[in-house]
């Protein structure tokens, strides 16, 4: 039994350039579990599916696969039948060249919208990526599957189940389109763990809400977004057991923020991360539409890039939110700097202590409504001169 | 009788740098009807709701009015218990020297939330404005009423109720936080017609939803959203009947929609107004949902600026509007131009076509959705530089 550096057991990934992306970078990865793997996925919510997301949720439904295969440069969204086809193509390339069933292959893709696949690239390129097969090739899977992303994404979180050490690896890619439910949002966590299709799937489902549910970018939604699992078993724990439940829930939760707070960290243009604490809410849909409309606010996020406590911005964004409120009881906070209190301003110098934090590039925005006791938390980017230029010429 | 040369009859307005914006522009505006005058506002929906809107809500539940006194440079928003009380003794203070009473006195303010108002410059302020009240002063109250503004907005109609002729002019001020329900906007609506309190708010009511409320820059609102309508029956016309009460309302609708369309083309840092049609909704409310994603992306909005129909953007803001659709019926122009026909790409070259377009400071984005017969319209500006620019540096 083999193990690569992030000792995943059982493991093997492949990238290569094949041309997809113009300027000739990674663009297509190749991962393959040597044996039969639980299987789950989280999707896009957006009615507009690309032609992946359709395939691989059919294919999911047993709780089964063995492959991964995703590719940047190009959505295939928005594509049609032929897109569908493409992607089933896609799929029978990589189980004739790996010797699995096509059943067992998942697909992703992210890039473009609106252009047909180039199919001699796949025909051309997974015979290569099929041979390249590797235990260490995770790492540079987590470049393939960059866009717009600055720096690759992985986690490790090492675990034991009914005695047996097990892992999971996570990689992800993110940038732009990053909001609830997820993003142009790609995630793969691979784990030896053993375990049933219906608890992997109740696991995943849960650590989403927790993590990529909770940050925003831009308030776009993607119609590529997709999260993977595959656990295939090869730690040999028996199925894990309540304690060992959690643990695994707690660890593929822990995978996810990290990935789902670089995804943040890395949004289109991003110079500072913010985390969002909204408290004391009358319900908790409450806390969720005032935090998304915060996190989500062009004018409080450019304030975010000038480092200026603009409290008067995320006061309005509290107040369109629908939802209820007392202004006189709102409290706000930057780290630990009190600046609203009552609804009014504490005053000058408390703002120039909250705008010497804002310098940072990590620091914590916290709202107390204080009308009722939930709480949410969010973590959002700022809004800056680099993500218009990224997004001015994303397809030119 | 004297007319103005906009044509209002019995109306005066005054403006002054009174020293509220640092730059010691002009920031303050008053303007008087010479008789008591019908009177109707609408306000922000935002439950944050500044101290001069609360104030002027409260003053219009009898339908008359006859001054309004605005300023720019300070909203009086969450100020608290204070802030309404300054409000109130801005009212007396021009009650006081234009010699009418207090409770006919509208206040509307904009800039910066979260300062007090400093009382002493509306001391010395008010005497000089109500001096300098004249029937030539409505362009300049354009002119003080702006923030962010590049330039004044002003617009008149000519209209005939009952063989009288009448008109109507109009002045607003906008920038950013444009969204419905409506924006950190200031419209005040002058005009000489006869008409009975209900009526005029009938009318104002009306042409709101069909202006303001169909336009945004950045999806945000504001506390201090505004819209005042003074009518002060100088045209001598007797109540209008239900042809001229329509003709009223088509002019007070022009008048806004045209005032709206300016504050779009000056939406912050905005080089371009696109005017979205959305037809072919199943249910009115889904128009409306998936035109407000659309119009208020900021991926579509700089891929407006980045003259690029990269209408992928576009079907995945439709495909997350929860709404009726199906993929395969969406049709999308540029101007005359499809690019997108059964919900698949036309090609390079109507992209090309298409993409040309968009170098105009002005064009139309129509999107069928073939599902339905409801249809809404919406204009809005691209996001660029400038705006984040702008947004990032307000208050410093």
């Amino acid at each position: 039994m083999k193990k690569d550096k992030f000792g995943i057991q059982g493991f093997k990934a492949s990238v290569i350039a094949a041309g997809i992306k113009k300027d000739k970078s990674l663009d297509m990865a190749l991962i393959v579990s040597e044996t039969e793997a639980s299987a789950a996925g989280v999707f896009t919510t957006n009615k507009v599916k690309a032609a992946p997301v359709i395939f691989s949720m059919e294919c999911l439904r047993n709780g089964k696969a063995r492959a991964i295969i995703a590719n940047s440069g190009n959505a295939n969204a928005c594509t049609g039948k032929n897109g569908i086809n493409d992607a089933r193509t896609t799929a029978e390339l990589v189980a004739a060249e790996v010797g699995i069933n096509p059943r067992e292959v998942l697909v992703a893709s992210t890039g473009v919208i609106g252009s047909p696949m180039d199919m001699t690239i796949f025909r051309r390129a997974v015979p290569k990526l099929a041979k390249k097969l590797s235990y260490n090739g995770i790492p540079r899977a987590a470049e393939a599957i960059m866009t717009t992303d600055s720096f690759p994404k992985l986690r490790t979180f090492h675990g034991i189940a009914g005695k047996k050490p097990y892992r999971i690896t996570g990689i992800a890619k993110g940038a732009g389109m990053i909001m609830p439910d997820m993003a142009t949002m790609l995630c793969f966590i691979l784990t030896d763990l053993n375990i049933k299709p219906k608890d992997l799937r109740a696991a995943l489902s849960e650590a989403v809400e927790a993590s990529f549910n909770r940050i925003t970018v831009d308030g776009d939604t993607s119609t590529n977004d997709t999260v993977l699992v595959l656990a295939n078993g090869m730690a040999e724990n028996k199925n894990p057991g309540d304690a060992d439940f959690r643990e695994f829930q707690k660890g593929l939760q822990q995978v996810m923020t990290d990935l789902a707070q670089m995804i943040v960290k890395d949004g289109e243009g991003a110079t500072k991360v913010v985390n969002i604490r909204l408290r004391g809410a009358e319900r908790r849909n409450d806390a969720l539409k005032a935090i998304r409309n915060i996190a989500n606010s062009s004018l409080v996020k450019t304030a975010f890039y000038g480092q200026d406590p603009n409290w008067g911005r995320i006061m309005a964004a509290i107040g369109r939110s629908d939802i209820s409120m007392n202004e006189e009881k709102v409290e706000i906070w930057i780290d630990d700097i009190k600046i609203v209190d009552n609804g009014l301003a504490v005053g000058k110098e408390a703002e120039r202590r909250a705008a010497e934090r804002m310098k940072n590039e990590k620091f914590s925005l916290t709202i107390n409504l204080n009308v009722g006791k939930y709480e949410e938390e969010y973590s959002t980017c700022d809004l800056t001169h680099e993500y218009v230029s990224i997004n001015a010429d994303y397809r030119t």
